[in-house]
């Protein structure tokens, strides 16, 4: 009876994308839609009304976050498919969004059935994914976990001087504490890859079963700055030219460790930065993700091994550490759940790793998590190219919804 | 009667550099003198005050550049000593007033001791030589060699928008352009050293024996923007990565052409210069300097290839040329003469390059001309730490003295 299972409707699931995808649309195609901003507040009110309109009923904690709950016929803690509403600046209309459309239309797809799920079912949208506006990201699900302080938090500004806590009241979305999830049966999470491992391998579905851990350190480098052309190539201290050197040697290090790690100079900062003089300082961020934190530390170890290497000539160097975090091993049932969903339903797939940070990774330390994830055009994400194709959004959302039913009704 | 040589007084000399050092002076004792500013203008009327205090005819040109002219017994070009009194943002004490106030004490010494040279003598102001407030450097020398357009310098604008010839007119120091110096026996520079060579070798005196020729490129290194999560090693083309390999890799080339090669990388743009993010362009400055043009174009042609290096991996890679110049080499009679003074004054004194940029680079075009270096402390300039010792400040003085007397007396 294969071809009879239920499936969710895939032109609605896509103009609902395309009705999020107008609070915030830049020119380029893309959103713009930072947490608590006016765009973030429509794109909330929308959410709203689009779940009252199938009969949910929706409740707002004290952080934000928003959800829309499907009453089930038993009393039982309930499963949570959602996501997050905000976008980085010129961001895409897939990162975030797809996750609590997704949700939407797996309990669109169960009301319209007239399916009455046994254990309740909530869509959820978590406010403050992104930290684009408000540092950090993952703010919300951090302060239901217990990572981050609420207080903290709510005394966070954006670059304008205004706090969390002021601009949540201003869009009209302070709810109460006592509506915070607590305690969940499952979160599921869809979301794009934001990689370019399933559209390279030509799969559908990525069942992720964690989120790398990582370390994050800060280099520096310093020498003396002299001029240009006065100065013999003997006699100098190039900041720039050593710190060329340290970073060839650190990279076979961490190139010899593991094929799977991955490591990441993304910023760095010359001083003086003129180019008739001789840099004096050169300070660069050295990140490296692994799924074994085993080898995340021995990838810690060839950074920290910068600070002593000999190659610094003239120069001092430091590295500090900026942050680290563990990996997090998503639940094991749900991610077989989800990888027998995909295969149920014919969608070819693979176990894979979230290099990237996600709300789920939070919400995993008091609720059983698992996420999926789609295909990404070209690995692009956090830009206006940002694009998924429509019918693999639509199968991504299938398997939550093939998943969520497994999940919530009795086998028959 | 080696013990009986005419010498200046170091204690005067003191006393004039002091002087000048209030015009602009900085909270960390450095100098804030930028062209036609009212700082200059100050530094400028005390400089015309010196002149007329022991006689001198004062002249200023279209440029702005002045002339303090001790007339001579015969009717024949000039001998003109001099450099500039503009200084960088925060610059020090010696760069360029130290050639002033050098010229200055070279007629005063001849003035005190009655003695009327059979060729005029001048000490000469040279405007805007830093190009720190007015782009390019070396503005005025520039005009006079007709290396720039009058017309283009005069509509150069500083960050205010307020043009060059506005800000002359306001100092009051657009003069005539009859005044322009066209010809001249012999035009001498003495300078800071700028470098560390004189001091790191105990030597008092440089000879000057040219102004480096050299090339300034800039590489532009472009790959593709991705997540530094989520991205495999093996499928990133990280411009910044690609860039360490390309800069290792000419590196190698050009310390393997001439160990006086001086070849930096003083500019690095990383964009978009975010963590998290593999960077997607890397756009950085790489000249290379060298007496010998041959050697300058040996140096050109491995930075030139590095657009064609296979260590681009998946980034491609281009090199524009921003500017050149040629070795500007001295006159060898003038060389040959400081030589010959400061060994008559038992100075110790080397033959060496000047790797920076001076106005008499320019005036030799159509002036025999040469320079004397005196040493810098730690090799430091164009910044407050700037300092060269009283005794070496006065050494060079000495030279200068000793050569303009041998140029514009008659042997007796």
């Amino acid at each position: 009876m294969k071809n009879q299972k239920l499936k969710v409707n895939g032109i609605r699931l896509r103009k609902s994308l395309e009705a999020f995808a107008e609070f915030g649309r830049t020119k380029q195609n893309g959103v713009t839609r930072l947490a608590l901003t006016e765009e973030d507040r429509m794109a909330r009110d929308y959410f709203r009304f689009c779940c009252e309109e199938i009969g949910l009923t929706v409740s707002v904690d004290d952080m934000g976050n928003m959800y829309g709950l499907l009453a089930g016929s038993q009393a039982q803690p309930p499963v949570v498919v959602g996501s997050h509403l905000d976008s980085v600046k010129k961001g895409g209309r897939f990162d975030g969004v797809l996750g609590v459309a997704a949700g939407l239309e797996v309990i669109r797809t169960l009301v319209e059935n007239n399916i009455t799920p046994e254990i309740p079912v909530i869509v959820m949208n978590v406010t403050n994914e992104e930290g684009a506006r408000f540092e950090p990201s993952m703010m919300a699900s951090g302060v239901l976990s217990g990572k981050f302080n609420k207080e903290e938090m709510f005394a966070k500004k954006d670059a304008d001087g205004v706090t969390f806590q002021e601009a949540l009241q201003k869009i009209g979305y302070e709810g109460n504490k006592q509506n915070r999830l607590t305690e969940a049966s499952a979160f599921l999470e869809l979301h794009i890859e934001q990689g370019p491992i399933l559209e390279k391998e030509q799969l559908s579905i990525g069942v992720v079963e964690c989120v790398l851990g990582m370390v994050c350190y800060e280099i520096e480098v310093t020498g003396e700055s002299d001029h240009a052309g006065t100065t013999p190539m003997s006699m100098r201290s190039d900041a720039f030219f050593a710190a060329v050197d340290l970073i060839k040697e650190t990279r076979e290090k961490l190139a010899a460790l593991d094929d799977e790690l991955v490591y990441t100079i993304g910023r760095v900062n010359v001083l003086p930065n003129i180019h008739t003089v001789i840099p004096n300082k050169v300070i660069f961020s050295l990140e490296a993700r692994h799924k074994s934190m085993a080898v995340v530390r021995k990838a810690e170890k060839a950074i920290q091994s910068i600070a002593a290497s000999s190659l610094k000539s003239r120069c001092s160097v430091t590295a500090k550490k900026l942050w680290e975090r563990n990996t997090v091993w998503f639940e094991k049932s749900l991610c077989n759940a989800l990888e027998t969903s995909a295969a149920s339903l014919g969608y070819s797939n693979k176990r894979m790793v979230s290099g990237a940070g996600h709300d789920a990774q939070f919400l995993a330390s008091f609720i059983p998590s698992a996420m999926v994830f789609v295909p990404s055009v070209n690995g692009k994400s956090h830009n206006e190219a940002e694009l998924t194709l429509w019918e693999d959004c639509e199968k991504g959302v299938n398997v939550l919804l093939e998943t969520v039913m497994a999940l919530v009704c009795s086998k028959k």
